[in-house]
Parts: C-alpha cells; sequence; structure tokens
C-alpha cells in the first residue's frame, strides 16, 4: 500500500483554507451527532518518527470539544502493562458510546514496530494479527467507527526532519539514538508496516496512508477521511435500524472469524445430583485441598502465571460459600474476587466485555469471577438487553476472548454450579425465613425462578458452544454444597498442576 | 503508644469461638447497613513485618461480601505513581459511599518507614503528617470511618517469625535481606513507629495498636474494633441528622486546621471591562506568546514540573476559545483539558475533591481544568447540591488541596473570565440565532443567568477567601475576547517562568 502513495502531494495555503475550514466547521458540529447517537468513534495515527504525528493530532483535537475525546500517547509499556495481556491496555482504553479516542501510536506498534525492533518470530506475528483482526470486528460489531491514518514520509525527509530538529536547542532532546538508528534502518520499517497494513486493512476498519511532506494535505486528507468515515458510520447506523442486518453484515466481513473446536459437555438434565460428602470426608478433604491449593499459589507467584477462575450458577446455588473456600486458601495480596453485578452507566456505555478486560488479574495473581461475562448469554439474552444478533454473535467472540487469555498464558476454569429446582425453592424458602439471609433474596431471585426453563436451555445452549479444550465448563452438582466445594478445588488445583507441569 | 501494649495477651480457642463468630456475623450485617446507609469506610493494617498483615486481613475479608469491599495492597510506586504528589495514589482509592477499603500498608508508609529507610528531613515529616491529618480530616468531615490497626509484635518474635519462614522451602522467598536488616534496626522503627501513632492519633481517625503475638487475640481486637467504630459512626450519622452538626465538630476536632494568609483579590464590580486589543496587535501578541509557552511547555517538561491552569467565569464568557488558545501552543502529549462537567454516579459517590485528585497531571505535564473544584462553592452552593456547613469547609479543603499541589512542585494558576450581564445576554442571543452555535447555549444557561446576583455574591467570596500566594486567582476581563487571551497567555507564562527561574 505504501508504494501508491504519492508523497509529493501538496497543498496551496489558499486551497487548504477554501476546503479544510468548512471540514473543520462539519467535524465539529459532526462531534454533537456522534454523542446523541452514541457511536463510539476510534482514530489512530501509526506512521514513521518525525512525519508529525504530535502536531497533526494537535490541529485535530483544537477542533473537538474537549468533553468528547480523549488522546492516548502510547509509549512504552508500565510495569503494571507489562503484567497484563499484550493488547489489555488499549482494550481498556477504548473508547464509551458517543466518545472519539485518538490514539498517537496503537496497538500496531506491537505489530510492525515490534517486528523490526523485538524481532518477534512469524508465528508470534500472525497471532497477533488475528488478535487484532479480532479485536476490530468485535468493536465495530457493536458499532464502533475506527478509522487508522499510516502517516508516511521518505526516508530522506524523515533525515532531513530529524536533522532540523536536532539543529534546535529546544528540540535538540527530541531526536535519540534510537530515531537515527530507525532512519538508518528505514527499509526494514518499510516492509513490516507494508505487510502490517495489507494484513489489517479491511472494510470494516480501513487504513489510510497520508503522504505528510506536506502538512496541509495532510491534514485536508485527514479531515476528509474522519468526517467521511463518521458520516458513513452514522448513515449505516441508521440503515441498520431499517434494513436486514444479516445481509449488511455479510457484506462487510471479508475475514471469516476463526473457528474453534468445541468440547462436549453434557446437557444439565444427564447430570446427576446424588454424590454427597460426609462431614468428616469433607474437614478432611476441605483441609487437604486448601493446603495444596496454598502452595500451588506460591508456585504461581513465582511462575507468572494468572489464574482466571469462572463461576456461573443458579441462583442459591451457592456461589459464595464456594468461592469463600478457595479465597480462604489464598494470600489476600495475590488475588481478587471480582463480583458481577448491573453494569454501571460507564461500563453500559462500553463493548460488553470491556469491563471484563479492566477486571483482568495480573500475571501471577488469581482472579475469582462472581458471574462472568456470560452473562451476555443468559440474562441479557432471555431479559432482551441486548439483540439477538448480538447475544448469537457473542458465543463466538466470548471463545475469542479467552483464547487471548489462553495465549497469554492464562490458567482458565468455568464452573457451572447446578442445583435442581426444587432445591433452588428449598433454599429460597430458607432465606425468606431467616433473618441473617434474608438480604441474600430479593424479588429478581424469584423473577429468575419463573424463568428456569428458558434459563435452562440458554445455559445448555452456552456450555454446548462455549466449552473449549483451553477454557472448558465443570457442571458442579452443588445439592450437596460440601461434595461441591471438593469438587471445584480438587478441578482448580489439576488445572494449576497440568498448566505448571507443561 | 506502643510501650502500654501487653505483647503477650492471648486467647483460647474456646473463647475465640465463643466471643468472635458472633462479631464476625455482626459485621457481615453491618456491611448491609454501610452500604444502605452509604457510609465510606476506611480499614488500614500497618505494622511490623511479618505481624500477620496478610493473615489478619485474610480473615476479614472473608468476613465480608466481596461486592462490598476492595483490598488494596502498598508496594513500592508505579513510575506513574512517582510522577503524581506523594499521596496521589491514596487519595484515589478512597473507597465510594457504601463500600469499605482495607488497606494493607498505606500512606503512612511514607511516613515512619520512610524516615528510617529514606532518611526524610524533619521537615519533610511534618509537611508529611500535616498532609495526612488534613487528608483524613477532609475525608471524615465528609462522613468517612476511618480505622487504623497497628500489629505489634516483638523484635524477638519477628525473628523467630522470620526465622521460620525462612526454613520453609515454600515460603523461604518471602524473607528478603530488607527484613533481615528491618529486624536488626527494630528500635529504629520502634521509634519512628511511635513518634507516627502519636502525631497522628485523633478522634476522628484513632490509631488501634493490636498486640499480634497470639493471632485469635488480634482477630478478636480487630473484629470488635471494626464492629465498633462502624457503629458509632452509624449512630453519630444519625444523631447528626437531628443534633446541631457545629457543636458535635467542634468536640471532635482537637487539631486546628492550619490557617492560610490570603492575597487581597478586587471584587467582580471593581474590575474595568475597558481594555481592548486590535485585531493586528492581537495577532502579533497572540503568536509571541504561543512560541514563548511552547518552548516553556519543553523545559517544563525536562525539569518534570506539572502545571495546573484553572478556569472559571460566567458562561459564554470565553472558556473555551480561550483554552484553545493555550493548548494550541503545546504538544498534545504533555497536556490534557479536563473539561468538568455535571459528576457521573461515581465520582458522586465520592468525596468532590477525589475526581479532581483522579485528574492531576503527571510531573511535566499540563492540565487545563474547564471548571474546576469551585462548583463546590458556587453551583453546588447556589443550588444547594451541598450542605451550608460542606460548603463553607470547602474554602479551607480547597486552599488544602493547592497547598499540597504546590508543595509537590505545581505551578498553579487560576483565572476567573469575566464579562457584565449585558455582554452576556448579547452572546447569548448570538448563540440562540446561529445554528452552528445553538448547541452551546442550554436552559441551564438561561436558569444560572436569572441567579446572576447570587453567583455575583458567591464569586466574591470565593475570589476573597481562594487566593494565595502560591494559587492566585487572576480576574480576567473578558468583555474583549482577543485581550483576555492574550492575558490568559501571558499570566500563564509569567507564573511557569517564576517557577522556573526560582
Amino acid at each position: 500500500m505504501l508504494s501508491q502513495t504519492d508523497l509529493h502531494a501538496e497543498m496551496s495555503k489558499q486551497d487548504y483554507k477554501l476546503l479544510c475550514h468548512p471540514l473543520k466547521e462539519r467535524l465539529s458540529a459532526l462531534q454533537h451527532t456522534v454523542k446523541e447517537q452514541k457511536l463510539p468513534v476510534v482514530a489512530l495515527f501509526e506512521g514513521w518518527s518525525a512525519a508529525g504525528k504530535g502536531s497533526l493530532l494537535s490541529d485535530v483535537i483544537l477542533t473537538l470539544d474537549p468533553r468528547g475525546f480523549h488522546v492516548y500517547s502510547t509509549v512504552s509499556a508500565t510495569p503494571e502493562e507489562v503484567r497484563k495481556p499484550l493488547f489489555w491496555r488499549y482494550w481498556t482504553k477504548m473508547p464509551a458510546r458517543g466518545q472519539i479516542a485518538l490514539f498517537d501510536r496503537s496497538w500496531y506498534q506491537e505489530l510492525y514496530i515490534a517486528q523490526v525492533e523485538q524481532g518477534i518470530s512469524d508465528r508470534e506475528r500472525e497471532r497477533r494479527t488475528e488478535s487484532i483482526r479480532t479485536m476490530e470486528r468485535q468493536l465495530t460489531d457493536e458499532g464502533a467507527v475506527i478509522v487508522k491514518f499510516f502517516l508516511h514520509i521518505s526516508q530522506k525527509e524523515q533525515r532531513q526532519r530529524f536533522e532540523a530538529l536536532a539543529d534546535s536547542k529546544n528540540t535538540s532532546r527530541r531526536v535519540t539514538d534510537r530515531d537515527w538508528k530507525r532512519n538508518k534502518q528505514y527499509d526494514l520499517y518499510y516492509q513490516a508496516a507494508d505487510g502490517m497494513l495489507r494484513d489489517t486493512d479491511s472494510h470494516r476498519a480501513p487504513w489510510h496512508v497520508i503522504p505528510s511532506h506536506d502538512k496541509r494535505y495532510a491534514l485536508y486528507q485527514i479531515y476528509s477521511i474522519l468526517v467521511s468515515s463518521i458520516e458513513e458510520a452514522l448513515r449505516k447506523k441508521e440503515q441498520r435500524q431499517k434494513a436486514l442486518p444479516q445481509l449488511e453484515r455479510l457484506s462487510q466481513e471479508p475475514i471469516a472469524p476463526r473457528p474453534f473446536p468445541l468440547v462436549p459437555t453434557p446437557k444439565l438434565r444427564e447430570v446427576s445430583l446424588e454424590p454427597r460428602l460426609s462431614k468428616e470426608d469433607y474437614q478432611d478433604a476441605l483441609e487437604k485441598a486448601q493446603k495444596k491449593l496454598y502452595k500451588l499459589h506460591n508456585r504461581l507467584y513465582r511462575e507468572k502465571i494468572p489464574v482466571i477462575v469462572a463461576y456461573e450458577g443458579w441462583d442459591a446455588a451457592g456461589k459464595g460459600g464456594n468461592i469463600k473456600r478457595v479465597a480462604a486458601a489464598l494470600d489476600p495480596r495475590g488475588y481478587e474476587v471480582v463480583p458481577i453485578a448491573a453494569p454501571t452507566q460507564t461500563e453500559l456505555a462500553h463493548h460488553y466485555l470491556w469491563r471484563f478486560w479492566n477486571n483482568l488479574p495480573k500475571t501471577g495473581h488469581i482472579a475469582i469471577f462472581d458471574r462472568t461475562w456470560y452473562g451476555r448469554v443468559m440474562v441479557e439474552r432471555i431479559e432482551g438487553f441486548c439483540s439477538q444478533e448480538s447475544w448469537q454473535r457473542a458465543f463466538q467472540e466470548i471463545i475469542e476472548f479467552e483464547r487471548e487469555l489462553y495465549d497469554w498464558g492464562a490458567v482458565i476454569v468455568k464452573f457451572w454450579l447446578h442445583i435442581d429446582k426444587d432445591e433452588q425453592l428449598r433454599r429460597f424458602n430458607d432465606r425468606m425465613n431467616t433473618p441473617e439471609k434474608r438480604w441474600k433474596i430479593t424479588d429478581e431471585d424469584w423473577r429468575n425462578r419463573e424463568k428456569w426453563d428458558q434459563y435452562e436451555q440458554a445455559v445448555d445452549e452456552m456450555l454446548a458452544r462455549t466449552s473449549t479444550s483451553f477454557a472448558p465448563w465443570h457442571i458442579i452438582q452443588s445439592q450437596d454444597k460440601k461434595f461441591a466445594r471438593i469438587q471445584t478445588l480438587n478441578l482448580l488445583i489439576k488445572a494449576i498442576e497440568e498448566k505448571l507441569d507443561a
């Protein structure tokens, strides 16, 4: 894509005034529509050092209302970021609906710059390319606009700009040895960038190579593209509310999502609820398992392996007590229970996976999710909080999310705590009749209970469609809470041991 | 305080069961009241290494509902934290109303541990002590409960615990050279801790020294104190709604807040709105000032000096355009405009200064606040969003906040953009009559306009009561926007130059 760019394109001051000022006004007005229509907008600026990212970006943001955008300058990863998945620091910065996020460098530096400077393997490059495609697909599927600029200048122009910067007292510190080296290795970066542009260009998140020798011309291009991309997205949004969503999506989707092999799981009705554990056997097994887990937690910490434990299950199935038995074995400095309740305003304004990205553990830590991202295909599906198209799509998105965590090195264990309908009623009544427990039961629990059959169907589908070798579901019979606690502890221990032995 | 502790206090297993279990149940139930009554609760655990902070904390959190608490393990500051004010990382972690924050080590490590290990000067120690007192006063004045535990063990006990840890394969890595050194220097820490406990013990945030040789006894103490502290706070909250708030506050306040000398400011009516600037003079002056500011920004960056620019002013006084002229001179990677609108749910659930703490710049960066913390003594005062007692108190709190920033090394400049009532009407009408500007004007603007006199009185009081030598107010006559822009640019330049020359 780079070779097709006319680097000598220019624009006169007069033309710039004539053509660019109305675009700026249009962009400024569009920002209000973006807010009203709750469109999340991402614009990223990649390109050569000294291509003018800072100064072009500076012009753009002066056109915008500060209440509606945020600039992220991507520098080297902080120690916290190093202990999270590679794309964590980008995911967590994605804009809320109606907001604009501007990235000065972006996730693409993990691809073409890393390729040259860190010599990542071909396989890793492909993996990252796939991750980026997935991320951009997930975001645009939920309505985000992603505009990608690559600011292009020639090797000679870059050298001259470095020289000019180095000659001035005020700016000389901005030219580093790394910059000179980058200029010398221009060809290497060129090749890497060109491949990256080819591999990650798509209808849904297209690349725009901007010839940047002439600032006015570059700005004119950037404003035109920003305005037309946002206008197109707004038009599409309107159309989508009228036309068939499926048709439109197919025409937009050149790259099929990656298929993942599934692991068979039984249907809930097929699971035996018989097993029981005596109090003595339970106490012995509990003590043994907790000691083992405590030791493993130390090893996880040393080997910097993150663990993600996902709890789902019927209301009153005993998630809280079960989690407590796991947590009691752990050093509080190395684990966190993440309770998932109804999303906050801020969470609702983001992609549904955003809040889970925000709550991932650090390497070496354990995150225990009390309810999870599976809400998308259960409560959100059944209560109609998202469209059918959205929750249907979620099965794939969730596996992709878990795969990303697995590739990062995480142990992922998912539990469905299972009881039957009669047992739930007994526990609900017990809660109603015990003053200290009454806070645990709400009207919503009773309402959910009435939808037991709908939930059962949704859960069966969820188990069947999202159990993978790297993030398997375990149905835990929790009719006997003691039995369930030992089972989850042992399954968690087994999963950790397998990882440590691998 | 340490010498009065009976380190040999013990509790039998039987007594523990008898006495502690009901306390745990009580605490568990209280957590729901805390949530209902929207009480923010802070409990911090300081004390000797190996005193059992982790294990005691672990017991406490297993008693709590994970939806209502958060544990913060304070380790060494991250690079981001190093570039913020010393207490930034604690302020930003303060719990929302109804939430419990548990600190494993806390802001107190910046005092007694820093005293021994970093050899901070007496003056710096006093400054930090004062900052901590101020922070705790500000938080408790807004209703927070602060419970401070110091877990106490003897030098011998500490050594024996280190030896036991070092002997076991699983835990040996946890005993570091620093720990052994700390044990050898026990006396130094003892003295430092004892002084700190004395200096920062107060009715509103009392210290509790917990003899921690016996875990059961320590736990029993911790549960008793947590339960009684929360119960007392709930009682007080109820009383406060009945009795005279002033009386109660006086009896609680052993240490008077530090007085700050004020700088005289004119009343708004006394400010001349005559000065004007021709278009040519403006263009020349603007270009000159922006070039100068750009160069200064480079120097600020190199010398790691943070700058905080606070914009307040009448609606339609021209804040946006003024800010744009400042921003246009800056590298977008080194500044941020922070627009302050109505607080979000999350912000509302915290201390009103919390969101400003969260939006501070890094060292070397510039934060431009479009509206500020002064909302407390303007809109919140006039619209009755906080009690009279709260906004009266805010004058002092705001100066303390700004003093903290000044002590950190920040340049602080505050602008009040002033126009008269007729000019505002002209601009409102202009906005109404120009389609591209209509979004800028809302019903609220008209409602605020009706309260012009009330606002004027509040602003005059604010200017008179919060202008200090380290964070002075500048009344900018903005009847002529061009004049105002040059004035703010030059005042900002002057403040930065003074700092750089100092």
